[in-house]
């Protein structure tokens, strides 16, 4: 399973990945706001993985929840799969406990699922399907 | 400049690391204790990059002090730069905040430096020289 990317979240988006822009080099490869997700991504790539930045849309969203517990910056770490419904059904019988039962899409276009943190050793994951 | 690992601060290295490599796979790259820095790292490689389990060796260690405060478990991510001197010296041309004033080895044998997070977004920045 290889490392797909790390997911930041903060208040400003924009901002932030300005700064890893401005200071690491870091080229824009997304930008996009997800209302059902209640999230706006901006996504920087860094060599095969990226460094996605999420910025709350409002307080009750997962990601606003998340920032006003005084978690982060560093949110979720995602790894690439061929099959995720194959990987889901794996993580099922290994006992895992499934935020996403189905995978749904994400801001890229790609199928996406998180695994709940309490069975990953405390580290949110998320799967996104990459033939 | 190429995401090199996601570090991730827990109270059982060994154990975390277990559960990645028990639900994902991922194959062991190095396990090692570092006094002078006061953790026990457990690193799993995942495609180009990796993630790295630091377990706190005592309270008052940096990783002992950043989950009594309640952080984590995402504690840093780390770019490898090919020549770390001057990655520091152009950092330091804008502006950053340096918490290693000086690359000092790090727990693979290689040089290392971590960058403040008040510089970075929020985000605590290590680099590693990979030539």
């Amino acid at each position: 399973m290889r490392l797909d990317h790390v997911g930041i979240a903060v208040k400003d988006a924009g901002e932030a990945a300005g700064t890893f822009r401005r200071l690491f080099g870091l080229p824009l490869d997304l930008e996009r706001t997800v209302p059902d997700q209640g999230v706006k991504i901006v996504k920087l790539a860094s060599g095969e993985s990226s460094c996605e930045f999420l910025e709350p849309l409002g307080p009750g969203t997962p990601v606003g929840r998340f920032l006003a517990k005084g978690g982060g910056p560093l949110h979720h770490v995602c790894f690439a799969v061929p099959d995720i419904a194959k990987a889901l059904e794996e993580m099922r019988g290994k006992g895992v406990r499934l935020i996403d039962e189905a995978p749904h899409i994400g801001a890229a276009g790609l199928p996406i699922a998180f695994l709940h943190p309490d069975s990953c050793g405390g580290v949110l994951v998320e799967f996104v399907e990459k033939p």
